[in-house]
C-alpha cells in the first residue's frame, strides 16, 4: 500500500533536540568589543571559557497512523545535512515524506559539525569546501571528464535519473565538513540511538561508515540497517556484533566499474563477506541488477527515488518491521 | 480557540528548499588528494572553480485546516537557526507547533551562513563563536554579573521564565555567525518573500534588523511584521515604505533599564516613532506592562511561551489576518 504524495501527513507530534557533545575550555583569546549587526549596540565579548562542542541536531516526526514497528532514522552523507531526505532539488517530495506516508516515525538528523548541529573553530585541521563541479563526477551524475562549466555542454550518463536541470539547486544543499571528527560523530549517533531506543537506520554514503560502527557498538539498538551507496565500512574485527542485525546494502548504476566507486564497492563487499562469515545476514543489491537503471550516488534525489524507496520499504517489510 | 499540544498536526504538504545566493570564482588553491573518512578510498579534489555561496534554507509546513490568511514566516536571531522555534530546550513544544496548531502555513528558515544554509570560507572576517557563559547575561536570563560556571551558583532574575535547568541544552542550539554578511542575508530574505508572496513575518532579535529592511524593500510582500526583542532597526530614511505594514514590537522583562538592552530599546523606539510619523502603525508592547512577567530575550523558549504566542496570535487576528 503506497500512499500517494497527495495524501496529508498527520503527525501525533513533531519536534527536535540536540544530543551529545561535550564542553571544552578555551583560553588566551582577546576580549573584544563586538558589533553583531550594523546599527546595533556594541557588546563586550569575552571569548574565553567553556564551549559546547560536537553536539548533534535531530528532528522527529511521529505519525498518527503508525505502521513501522520501530522508529526509522534517516542519516545523511558527507558534505550534506538532513536536507538530503527532504524535498528533492527538482522540487518533488523526497524520502522523508515517502516514509512518513508509509507510516514510519522518523528521526532525521544533521551529523556533528554540519547544518543545525553547529560547529566551532576548535576542530583539528581545516574544513573541506566543495566547488560546484565536484559532485557531478564524484556522485556519478556523469562519467569522469563529463563536467563542463557550461551546463549545456555537460554529458551525464545516458538514462541518468538525476534531474540534471536541478544540479545547481542541489549544490545549494552543501555544507563544509571536517575530516577529523569521525569519533565525535559516531559518539553522537550512539547517544541518539541510546536515547531513542531500538530503531531501523537508513543511511547514505559517508554516513554508512558511521552507521556500521554505531551498529557494531549498539547491535541492541540498531535493529536493522539500510546502507545506501556506502562510501566506507565498519571495522572487520567487530563484525560478529552484527550477527543478528539484518543489513541491506544498495548501490545505484555505474558503481561497479567506476574507477573510484568500483574500489569503494569492493571494500564494502569485503566487509559484507566478513559479516556473512560471522553469521550475519546482508543483502547486497545493485539496483541495475534488479532492473532499476540510471541511479546516481544520490539515489534519494533521483527522479525514480520513490521506486528505490519501494525496494527499501519491501525489504523492511520482509524483515518483519512493518505492521 | 487554542489547540492544545495534544492535538495532531495535519499537514497537506511539507518540504524545504534553498533560495538565493550566487556563484563566486575561487582560484589558486592547491589540488590535493583527500580522504573524507578513515578507511575510505582517496579522491583528488580540485578546489578551484565556481562555488555556490549565500543561499538560504527554508522548510515549510502547510496545514490541512488553514485559518491564517497568509503564510507565517518564522525568522530567527543571531547565533542561532530556525531551531529557535522548534521544541524548547526544556523539551516542551515551541512556537512552530503552536502556530501550526493555530492553522498557519509556516515557512521556517535558517539565515544565510547558518545551520542548513551552509557557509564558505570566502566571507569577510572571522566568524564569532559564543562561549557557554555568553548568553546568560546577554539574553537577560540573569542580570550582569550573575553568571557562575557552577550552575548551582548562578543567580537568574527573580521569577525568570527561562528554564534555567535547560540553559546548557539551549547553548547546544548555537551556531557561529559572521558580522559581514548582512547584505547577503537581507538579499536572501527578499528572495524568500518574493518567492512565497504576501506573508506575515514573525522575527526575533538580530533577525528584526534584517526583517525591517526586507519590509522596507518589499512592503507589498511583508503584509504584517511581529518583531520580538529586536536588537536593531531598519533605516529611518526608508520608513515611509512601512506606512501600510502593521507592526508589533515586543520586549520581555528587564529590557527597559538594562545597561545594553535599554539602549537597544531606545534605538528601536526612535525607529518606531519615525514609522509612526510617516503614517505607519506600530504597537510597541513591553510584556511586563500587560502583566506578563519574567520573560528573557528568548521569549519563545521561556516557560510561558504559549502565553506570549497568544498575544501575537490575538494581534494577528486584530489585523484581520485570521479566518
Amino acid at each position: 500500500m503506497t500512499a500517494p504524495n497527495s495524501v496529508p501527513i498527520a503527525l501525533r507530534e513533531m519536534g527536535s533536540f540536540h544530543i551529545g557533545g561535550r564542553h571544552i575550555e578555551v583560553s588566551g583569546r582577546p576580549v573584544r568589543d563586538m558589533l553583531f549587526t550594523a546599527g546595533g549596540v556594541p557588546v563586550t565579548l569575552d571569548p574565553n571559557g567553556k564551549y559546547q562542542v560536537e553536539q548533534m541536531y535531530a528532528q522527529y516526526f511521529l505519525v498518527q497512523q503508525r505502521r513501522g514497528k520501530l522508529p526509522l532514522m534517516l542519516w545523511h552523507g558527507g558534505g550534506l545535512t538532513g536536507v538530503t531526505y527532504e524535498t528533492k532539488p527538482d522540487g518533488t517530495p523526497g524520502w522523508l515524506n515517502y516514509f512518513l506516508r508509509q507510516g514510519w516515525d522518523i528521526y532525521l538528523s544533521d551529523a556533528v559539525e554540519r547544518g543545525r548541529s553547529g560547529w566551532t573553530d576548535t576542530f583539528e585541521g581545516d574544513p573541506v569546501f566543495l566547488p560546484l563541479h565536484d559532485s557531478w563526477e564524484r556522485f556519478r551524475v556523469g562519467p569522469i571528464g563529463s563536467w563542463n562549466d557550461d551546463s549545456a555542454k555537460r554529458a551525464p550518463y545516458p538514462g541518468v535519473q538525476f534531474p540534471i536541470e536541478a544540479y545547481e539547486q542541489f549544490m545549494k544543499q552543501g555544507v563544509p565538513r571536517w575530516v577529523t571528527t569521525d569519533d565525535a560523530t559516531i559518539a553522537a549517533y550512539v547517544a541518539l540511538v541510546d536515547k531513542v531506543g531500538p530503531c531501523a537506520v537508513l543511511v547514505h554514503s559517508q554516513g554508512c561508515a558511521f552507521a556500521f560502527k554505531v551498529a557494531e557498538a549498539r547491535p541492541d539498538k540498531v535493529t536493522a540497517l539500510v546502507a545506501v551507496e556506502p562510501s566506507g565500512t565498519g571495522r572487520e574485527e567487530n563484525v560478529a556484533a552484527l550477527r543478528d542485525v539484518p543489513i541491506a546494502v544498495i548501490y545505484g548504476d555505474n558503481a561497479k566499474d567506476h574507477p573510484r566507486w568500483g574500489q569503494i564497492r569492493r571494500n564494502v563487499s569485503d566487509y559484507v563477506d566478513a559479516i556473512r562469515k560471522a553469521g550475519g545476514s546482508v543483502d547486497l543489491i545493485d539496483l541495475p541488477d534488479i532492473g532499476i537503471k540510471g541511479n546516481t550516488h544520490v539515489v534519494m534525489m533521483d527522479r525514480n527515488s520513490d521506486e528505490v524507496a519501494g525496494v527499501i520499504q519491501k525489504w523492511l517489510e520482509r524483515k518483519g518491521l512493518v505492521d
